[in-house]
């Protein structure tokens, strides 16, 4: 129920924490966040812990005083969270799922274990360990934990590949001949109600391995539609999770829907959903944790989304390059993170671009790109 | 030019401060905002000094290390204001305009030196002197300076009502026999550019004199929205105006378009714009201000507004009851103020609501006016 006086703490306060600082303030809410002192949210917090989200005592002193807990970063210290859930704490999403879905290798395990459709991995220990399946290249060997923006996944072709394996426990994922990347951002909140962001598509920057554009909604059949959303729902439901689930997948070549990761909060691939759609993934977000009705996901326009990277070349403070062009520019809404410094490839900020088609959308993407860049001076 | 290192200060933090702070996050401004230590915008502003508007040396103290200087609320110390202009502050809107809006009697005079076309008027001197216009009867007596929110205006029907004239220098208008009010909020940056949201219907509380509902958009020919827009536009152009200017204006029963009076700010008229168009009035405020191209302004939604005031005879600690429901309900958007206490007819919040046509939304807004209320426990 919808009560003001109650304190919502969120572990992390980056670019995601910043959003959901801007989606509370509709409501009122008491958001209290913890994080490095340059963190984004320091400035805009309504109340802000310096603290290390991976240290004990650091979460578990932070949660005292707060009535519900969240995320917006699954590198988080979970015993402390666990221990917080012990002692009445609602924590959203639930830290055990947090544990789950921060080791890639168990996460690939519960989609296995629960007839989730995903490409087919074997667990691995170390590198040497790797070289003995050569029968199942081409192949991505990813790292089990701390693998986050690209970092973390190698492509492994032929044996001569071997090389660039993690000598850690990983797992070695058979390479899916995919046609596109899909994603779906699902709700769910503590009665089960659920409700589904419109499929995205989204284009990776070859070389960053990080979202470069994204479309909404995606192109593709209804068919097609209803098997990603199903998908998204049916994992939401098999963990149980309450909050916001992105699940990341491929439309293979063949016409089926595989996951490939989920993230348990709001993702780069929602965006756009605040300027786009009736309701943004992050008040969403807001909505499943604190058990309230789920928003309309109506997008009110078709739109693209380009992730605003640290250009190659620059590091150092960041000065943006082309924001008076890019805002005389109808449809097109740069959302900048506040972070001092730039350096290549840093996920300074985003832009969501709106027209009435993809064709339309897809020629002011590519053209954001070239306008709006982040150098120094 | 958009420069990330400048610093804005606005005076006040209020609701439409807090509406501002919301916008700026976009764009990460460096926004310093003063008032008293309980406003809205206190534990959400990236700096927050406490001090009185009204204060010279706190207005004076608080300009010194901002680039850019802005108002939520026209009722501040211009003198100070003055001084930062002159030491070379950009002060938007300028000045010797909020001192212009500031006096009824002053902007009244504006529109009839400048052909802008507004209801007959006498200026007075003090009640005795209102006495004096009984052929002018039936007018409205407003007082000159500081009336606010329905605060500072009679109505004289007959000689009886003489009574009730401000015993201070005010204006006898005219009463005007109109059909609808109508409003439309026009931004101008330093460029001389100008862009309007489109024309919207005030329906006002009898009792509160407060806008009650609000309709996006106003349900008049194209010929009255040309005119509306027309007469807005020219009117900040009379003004020289650097931000934005909200136009109150009557629309008679004979089809003309009256100036009823003026606010240079964002207005309690464009709250709908944060959910239901592509820019909403507090980012064309920065962008106006900060010298920026001024956004679209299109709608994506017809809207109502409601003012969420506070219940009668309930004075504490505000309660709101009936946030679940509303929020169950696709196409309400409810936005609270923060304020911690409640009085009857304060404005706690606002409610934005979307629907296809004005006949729904009038059903809409009927019925989110009973089920949401600001009571005490």
């Amino acid at each position: 129920m919808f009560d003001t006086n109650k304190k919502v703490g969120v572990l992390g306060g980056g670019q995601l924490g910043l959003m959901l600082l801007q989606a509370a303030i509709d409501w009122n809410l008491n958001v209290k966040i913890i994080d490095a002192a340059d963190a984004p949210c320091a400035p805009i917090a309504p109340e802000f812990v310096e603290g290390s989200l991976q240290d004990y005592e650091a979460v578990y002193r932070f949660g005292q005083d707060v009535d519900v807990l969240t995320i917006e970063i699954e590198k988080v210290n979970v015993d402390a969270l666990e221990a917080l859930e012990r002692e009445g704490k609602k924590v959203f999403p639930q830290p055990h799922l947090i544990r789950l879905i921060q080791d890639k290798r168990t996460q690939k395990q519960f989609y296995r274990e629960h007839g989730l459709p995903t490409a087919d991995f074997i667990l691995t220990d170390n590198r040497a360990d790797v070289a003995n399946y050569v029968d199942f290249l081409p192949a991505f060997h990813k790292l089990g934990r701390d693998g986050y923006d690209g970092k973390g996944v190698q492509r492994i072709a032929t044996p001569a590949d071997f090389e660039k394996a993690f000598d850690a426990p990983g797992l070695l994922e058979k390479a899916v001949d995919f046609e596109k990347e899909l994603a779906v951002i699902v709700a769910r909140n503590e009665k089960g109600e659920m409700a589904t962001f419109p499929t995205v598509e989204m284009v990776f920057h070859p070389e960053a391995n990080l979202v470069e554009y994204l479309f909404a909604p995606a192109e593709i059949s209804t068919e097609v539609e209803q098997q990603a959303e199903s998908l998204a729902k049916k994992t939401a439901e098999a963990l149980g999770i309450v909050g916001l689930l992105a699940v990341e997948m491929f439309l293979t070549k063949d016409g089926q829907v595989l996951i490939n990761e989920v993230a348990p909060r709001p993702h780069n691939s929602g965006h756009h959903t605040i300027r786009a759609n009736v309701t943004s993934q992050f008040e969403q977000h807001w909505r499943a944790i604190l058990n309230l009705p789920l928003g309309d996901t109506t997008a009110y326009t078709p739109a693209a989304m380009v992730n605003l990277l640290g250009e190659e070349g620059h590091t150092g403070p960041a000065h943006y390059e082309g924001m008076d062009e890019v805002l005389a520019t109808h449809g097109v809404f740069p959302f900048l993170y506040g972070k001092k410094i730039t350096k290549p490839f840093r996920k300074m900020g985003h832009i969501t671009v709106t027209d009435n088609s993809l064709e339309k959308l897809k020629t002011k993407a590519e053209w954001v790109k070239g306008a709006l860049k982040v150098v120094t001076k």
